[in-house]
């Protein structure tokens, strides 16, 4: 567990294809206080270029996390914020850093927060937007929305940075209860998707999106223990009620 | 339904004994460029010092709604921001108003957004925070937490225009998917604690604050039409699945 504020942010890049975007990226969250970078399934990495990039913050390099799924990079995360210009019809609701960085301060005082940054090309998938509770959209010139995924990783640790500097060295206290992680709601959604099977509400023919809407409902809402333990436990208690009839 | 910005902002004050503080309320509305009072209960309304201290904004006190009850006030409303100094274990989110308003400018772009001020000596019943999506709390020094109510209207109402000034006349779009109303959503309390009670989960004796935990977590989401209709359709899914059994 870390106890200290700063380091309950994670950097998490998904699959970037040019190592020095990886080199770029560390260099930026050591300049603003950042440590924790995780890459999913990065397409060279370590790489000469990265390093050379990187300059002064080969250590955070030399720290980072490689995973071979985007679970497994937000393992133990209380909020995933994904950066993003694409924009979805149905997903997590967007806001612009600056609004709405300072409303995420406590989330970041209750436990790990991923800030995502996707693939140079193609971004996020909705699959990974799924596990997101807020994307972030940095502000652009209208007709160029394409940032560099490094500048996208200056800008959003400038802004967190800029925020939370105060409280970087803040001793985080253990809290009486705790938010979900990501896992827990993973387990809670399968559990919701198997009611929702069983009462004939989904048909998995025609699934319509209700998932990726609920999801979408529940992510926003960002659930703790104990509300993540009553829905279990409703869920629970629906299937015994319609096992009983059987 | 209103079309301007600014018009989306509406300042509830329940049950305020003292006329004085109505009048007040009312002229820092004015100099802030909010103009929709609602009155819940108010303790002696018309009255000459409510008149008095509202100065210019007699024109607010003419347009000012008189509700019997707190649902009343909040009839139509997306979004409901209270005012409370009082901490709950259970309940809204407590924000700093500087922190959240930010954050809430998309709420005020979907419909009309309460800011709820409590009474004079005892703020809000646990039963009227139920309704609220979040807590705005203004800081205080420690040890002296009691904020008149007229300048807990005047300070709330300075924040929300400094953040919205830059949008207040923006004209509001029709949506197609818009936000739940308050009514809205105490019928699905009220169907969601049927089906509660149906699958033995909620013990009407014993009801362990499992509704408030609900309300809170929902409310902190702020749900929309469609993500209402889905949550609907399956408590009906779940029901019609019991009663199949029976």
């Amino acid at each position: 567990m870390t106890s200290r504020l700063a380091d309950n942010i994670r950097v998490v890049m998904v699959e970037t294809s040019h190592p020095g975007n990886i080199g770029a990226a560390a260099r930026a969250m050591k300049a603003t206080g950042f440590a924790n970078l995780y890459l999913v399934r990065p397409g060279f990495y370590p790489h000469a270029q990265a390093t050379a990039r990187a300059a002064g913050a080969a250590d955070i390099l030399d720290r980072a996390v490689v995973c071979d799924s985007f679970a497994q990079a937000l393992q133990g995360c209380v909020t995933v914020a994904a950066t993003s210009a694409r924009p979805r019809r149905v997903g997590p609701s967007v806001y612009a850093p600056r609004e709405y960085i300072p409303a995420l301060l406590e989330n970041v005082r209750q436990g790990p927060v991923a800030l995502v940054f996707g693939r140079e090309s193609s971004g996020l998938s909705n699959a990974e937007l799924d596990y997101c509770n807020v994307i972030l959209e940095i502000p652009t010139q209208s007709g160029f929305n394409s940032l560099n995924v490094a500048s996208a990783v200056q800008i959003l640790c400038y802004e967190f940075s800029s925020v939370l500097r105060p409280a970087f060295d803040e001793k985080l206290p253990k809290r009486l209860i705790r938010p979900a992680t990501v896992e827990e709601m993973a387990y809670f959604y399968e559990h919701l998707q198997q009611v929702m099977i069983a009462t004939g509400f989904l048909q998995p023919q025609h699934p319509k999106k209700l998932m990726r809407r609920l999801k979408t409902l529940f992510n926003r809402a960002g659930l703790d223990e104990n509300e993540l333990s009553i829905l279990r436990g409703f869920l629970t208690a629906v299937q015994e009620s319609i096992n009983k009839g059987d």
